[in-house]
């Protein structure tokens, strides 16, 4: 027998790594940071750290591809209005009054301590002050691919877009290297940066090696705005017209995008994370999820901000992702479950660049894998495992949660996140919040 | 002080009476089965049955207005097909082949304590055998409105039309002015049914003084074929002209209903049962649910059955409905979340004609109530009760269900229902239906 420094024994185990795979009764081996072992080899394994995984689902941890982890604090804040009612009256001013680095970092630690009991590895995420964000992501041992935002008028990090160009170098010096955080640079959308910037955040990424994010065609108006501002364009054609497209982009939502644009997106191998709720919550939108995953491009889901969703449940995005595109589509078979948990997990991670490291489970990967009971009564019997997990199961079914082979979450209890201090910090400022934007 | 039998202290109340009221601090006095006092009046009362809700939301137990509660067991049999290939190689050979009274029972078993888990306290259910499932309701403690079904094909408890209206003759008979379960005529749908039968099924409604319910306009399928048989008219034109509407009505899903079959609806008083995750699973189609709410019809928020959902989860199908009409309305203002929740209760419970009885806390109403925590990481933090309740609370959340005056589950413990030996069972029929139809 070898040993290993974390096995986990007798699980279903899905490895995501071919479709609809299940290894009944197996094992993960975990050494350091890493898998070592799955299936059968895993089996020469003991260890001193032992789960029990019977009758429970081992898969990779899930995937959140698009989200603004501090804005738990604005979390229905104003909810049912019009976008730009919602955003000018609410949201801005909420944020340009009250952000600042410790709303960030309180905000962030709940959003932490959400995602890991919802069985969320790794975020793709993207706001002011990320190197905060930072810190809280790696005291709470969870994965990010943080992005510093840019963009061309004021915000609370930065009174200029040069200014946020200086917060991406400060960032990427400290951070980059780091084992669970990856520092990228984050040009808002592309009706809030200019061509000039766009194309010098691309620049930035390419020398700095981190890797490029943005929203893109979220909206009908952001897609007639851009057509007027630059000959027609659709914001895909004009982000590729700019050269912004190349290794590593991330375009969060891609709901108005026609099947050039698709083909643009596949060719240029950007990821997109779908954000089912978000789109649907502002209206925004059915992103065309079935003819991007047809054309190839890697398809993430992510929660957006809590402010637009308004949770952090990866469980309800992956089946909400599901039902859209059947019910548009009018079509039962479009998007079956195994294809939309592979969203939620190995397509997800090259979504956001992490598909070497995370995704699946496999020897040499990153050790992220989450146990999952099925034993509630809203999921039996189970049939079919993919089935189970994609329809019936929820946040509060996932049981324990391993982050680069540290537990951080057993039995439901998140042991990685400080919560001291954590539910007064939330209530003071829901209470400043209130008062000086819900009159 | 006045006593009473049940005492909610505490809580942050919403009584359904008046669109987003909130008594905060308030308490619910409960005597024998029904609701003594809300609010200021309550607070008169002591009971040696104190339940603290402090910091909770206190709200009318959910109305799920359409189930097929059984089919529990049928859960994520066969997913992702088209509806034909689904229902006829899988979902009526397994039913033909296993559906008798035994398998109703446990179905109804593990379908009530899902939903009592979930803060479902009223279900409107359809299926053979339903005095057993009013048997199994009536011992959980489940208030249901039970309908017979009736087709013109021999089903598993009726080789005919007339032996099912025998059953339903028998139904009516011994459960009638049960406290809990009020029997119904649930003539399965107008493709399925002859005109004569569905004439038939209105009289015997009337006769035994039983609401009646259907299904509805569900496919488009469904209207075409209609239009076919019955000189051009929709399903629900068709329904109106032979006289099947009429009081205590109840139809599910109405998808493909237009501004004329809405009118009609509302001129009849017919109650609908919309179920968005049903009708996006099964590529259905989406509800106007829009316009038949501004024409004043009373539409509660149904699971449907848990093959084609597949959890028996209301807080899903709440958040589902308002995105799914805020998206295809491209209108975020679209059914805000206060809408959202009468759907769930005061108009959920006029839906299923128990209007007068349940879906509001009011002096007088019966008390079916639940408690629902507010302190997830997923919910903070609280800015407006409503949108908590239906944007980020979870079936987990609830913690504790109070029906006709019975605690039924305290602090997330069900204690109504007969759990011995109900696990086993659903694991023997789950591998007698693999079997015979997954090959």
């Amino acid at each position: 027998m070898k040993s290993c420094d974390l096995l986990i024994r007798n699980g279903r185990v899905m490895p995501m790594v071919e479709p609809g795979q299940v290894l009944e009764g197996a094992s993960v081996a975990v050494v350091g940071q890493r898998i070592q072992a799955v299936g059968p080899e895993a089996e020469q394994y003991r260890s001193q750290n032992v789960i029990d995984a019977t009758g429970r689902a081992v898969l990779p941890g899930l995937v959140n591809a698009h989200c603004h982890a501090p804005m738990t604090l604005f979390r229905g804040l104003a909810n049912d209005r019009a976008l730009m009612d919602w955003l000018q009256n609410y949201i801005f001013p909420a944020e340009a009054a009250e952000v600042d680095q410790e709303l960030v970092r309180w905000g962030s630690r709940l959003a932490c301590l959400e995602m890991i009991q919802a069985g969320i590895t790794t975020v793709a995420d993207m706001y002011y002050f990320e190197s905060t964000v930072a810190e809280e992501f790696a005291a709470a041992g969870l994965r990010g691919v943080l992005g510093q935002a840019l963009v061309d008028f004021p915000v609370p990090d930065a009174r200029s877009f040069e200014e946020g160009v200086a917060n991406v170098r400060a960032f990427a010096r400290d951070w980059k290297g780091h084992h669970l955080i990856t520092p990228a640079v984050a040009p808002h959308a592309p009706y809030t940066v200019s061509e000039a910037h766009l194309r010098e955040s691309r620049r930035l990424a390419d020398e700095l090696e981190l890797p490029l994010m943005t929203h893109l065609a979220e909206t009908r108006t952001e897609t007639e705005q851009t057509a007027r501002d630059h000959q027609g364009l659709s914001p895909t054609a004009y982000l590729e017209s700019i050269g912004f497209f190349g290794p590593r982009t991330l375009a969060a939502h891609v709901v108005w995008a026609d099947e050039a644009d698709i083909a643009r997106l596949a060719r240029a191998g950007v990821g997109v994370a779908h954000c089912p709720h978000s789109n649907m919550k502002l209206a925004s939108g059915v992103a065309p999820v079935l003819a991007l995953l047809r054309a190839g491009v890697a398809v993430g889901l992510g929660t957006d901000g809590p402010a637009s969703n308004n949770d952090l449940d990866p469980w309800q995005e992956l089946q909400t992702a599901i039902f859209l595109q059947k019910v548009t589509a009018l079509d039962p078979t479009a998007l079956p479950a195994g294809q939309a948990l592979q969203m939620a997990t190995s397509l997800g991670a090259r979504a956001v660049s992490l598909g070497h490291e995370v995704g699946t489970l496999e020897a040499g990967k990153r050790a992220d894998l989450i146990i999952v009971s099925l034993d509630g009564a809203h999921q039996l019997p189970v049939y079919d495992l993919a089935s189970t997990l994609a329809y019936t199961t929820r946040a509060s079914d996932v049981r324990t949660v391993v982050i680069d082979g540290r537990v951080v979450m057993e039995e439901r209890q998140v042991v990685s996140v400080h919560l001291e201090g954590l539910l007064d910090r939330v209530a003071d400022y829901a209470d400043r919040i209130r008062k000086r934007v819900l009159h």
